[in-house]
């Protein structure tokens, strides 16, 4: 019952330090030529090596090393598997950082004083209190809970969006076609966290952001595939949103010639939102061995129906 | 005992209302025309008529707009005139929120990659896990105790210093001059949220910039006076500072043609970080007014000794 880990090798030293000491009863494994691939229960990786569904046939879980699925999610997998997101603290924190500084950013109006900045321009702009900015999230995962609390202390109007009903203190949480609908029109900033599916697949588009107030901002930190860049680009250009903070594009990386880049009201920068940290990712994926060791579900479990 | 409210009308009609209603005992007068020079005992203002020690000889409290009184401090005042800064919710969230936003940026290299985004280049940055980050506030009154209890969720490592010893919960405290030298040995960001004081004039100059580890950054904040400005371009330019935000700057606005404005490692604001909210200064206002008819000092009542 062999646990296999594909990556890099700073990340499989980490990996198998917690493995050796914590969880010494199943063999850890990084090299995937010295192992009989009969044996490999378990699998850790970023993308599939191919043909995964008949290589290794006896494969119960899937971790993938990052938040997303999207790269994995609907490809063939041996039958008895079952896929793992990654739900650690590490990446939690960083994704939770990277909105906070943004949607002070935005409520501060940094992108516009930064171009002014271009120009040598002193000048005061108008400017709203955080008890009358509304911040929405879109996606009320991990990531948008961990978010949503940071965001607590500042004072905003915090609603949020997910596919079913949530319940969270202090903040107004919609769900389905008409509470996102309801959710646009009353938010000045809006964050997508959504895991890309089918569904969420090009969701920031024309029509949402024509749903959004006038002088609306954007942080794009999901996935690139979420949003129509040309939409975005379009709905700067006009007005009708007063800047965006984006992390994710199609392609990536970003040709340099292309008009996000230079945009005076978009802040780009290289999906470098979130990613894994070893260590507590480890811990993570030890304490999710233990949960199906036991015969438990283990936290990060991907519905195949949803594609998350 | 008339208040008389020297400053814009908005901010005048806001204090008036508070005053009519919690304070009538009070007359408040906007218009220095209209009230007997004698009957002022309580002045609100920014900067000083002139003459102000014989003008209004009976002058009890004058009460700064603001929170610094640089501005004024050291003029002179009648003989029974105490000096009182502002000390208001809404000014100290403003400031609160302008640090956690820049220290945010700053450890996530948000200079750095704006800088990239110039050149439409698509490049993942070295970065510092929060916990490994130390942060450093100049400054512990309002505004620095505000901020550090702001920085906390992040998790980063916290540091403070002030004139007089300190003690803050989770946060290593230096005072005086060994203590500065101590702290700026160990300060990867460093915030200056200093009064402006004939001691910390200057106080953001090559010295204190070579006493920072190599790579460190810097939120300026405090007066433009605090800091020699060609000390921080010349410490940018060696690479031993990583990037500074720059909200105050000497002079006021400006020129359009200092090298500050063009820096790539700078984000300049124009002085923005933080101002004054009508309502919540005036709450405090009518407070203080209250604690000083009952014979008690008011909040943020000015040391003339120590200069704020």
């Amino acid at each position: 019952m062999t646990f296999l880990m594909l990556s890099f090798p700073e990340r499989v030293e980490v990996f198998r330090r917690h493995f050796e000491r914590d969880l010494p009863e199943v063999p850890f494994v990084s090299d995937a030529a010295a192992v009989d691939p009969l044996d490999v229960r378990y699998l850790m990786t970023w993308s599939f090596p191919d043909q995964l569904e008949t290589l290794y046939p006896n494969l119960e879980l899937i971790f993938s090393v990052g938040a997303g699925i999207d790269q994995v999610v609907g490809k063939p997998i041996p039958p008895k598997a079952r896929l793992v997101r990654m739900v650690e603290s590490g990446l939690t924190t960083l994704m939770r950082d990277y909105v906070v500084m943004s949607v002070l950013a935005l409520h501060r109006r940094l992108p516009a004083y930064i171009d002014q900045q271009r120009r040598g321009e002193w000048k005061n702009l108008p400017f709203q209190w955080a008890d009358q900015r509304r911040v929405g999230v879109l996606g009320l995962g991990e990531l948008g809970l961990a978010s949503l609390e940071a965001l607590r202390p500042f004072g905003f109007q915090l609603s949020g969006w997910s596919r079913s009903p949530k319940e969270i203190e202090g903040v107004h949480c919609h769900h389905g076609a008409d509470g996102l609908a309801q959710m646009l029109a009353q938010t000045d900033i809006l964050i997508c966290l959504l895991p890309l599916t089918p569904e969420t697949k090009g969701i920031l588009n024309a029509d949402l952001f024509a749903r959004l107030p006038k002088g609306a901002a954007l942080v794009q930190i999901g996935r690139g595939a979420h949003m129509d860049q040309d939409a975005l680009l379009a709905a700067l250009d006009s007005g009708h949103l007063d800047a965006a903070f984006v992390d994710v594009t199609v392609p990536e990386p970003l040709p340099a010639d292309h008009p996000l880049w230079s945009h005076p009201k978009v802040i780009l920068t290289p999906h470098v939102a979130g990613h894994t940290r070893a260590d507590s990712a480890a811990e993570a994926t030890v304490a999710n061995m233990r949960l199906h060791l036991a015969g438990l579900d283990p936290k990060g479990l991907v519905d195949p129906a949803r594609g998350y």
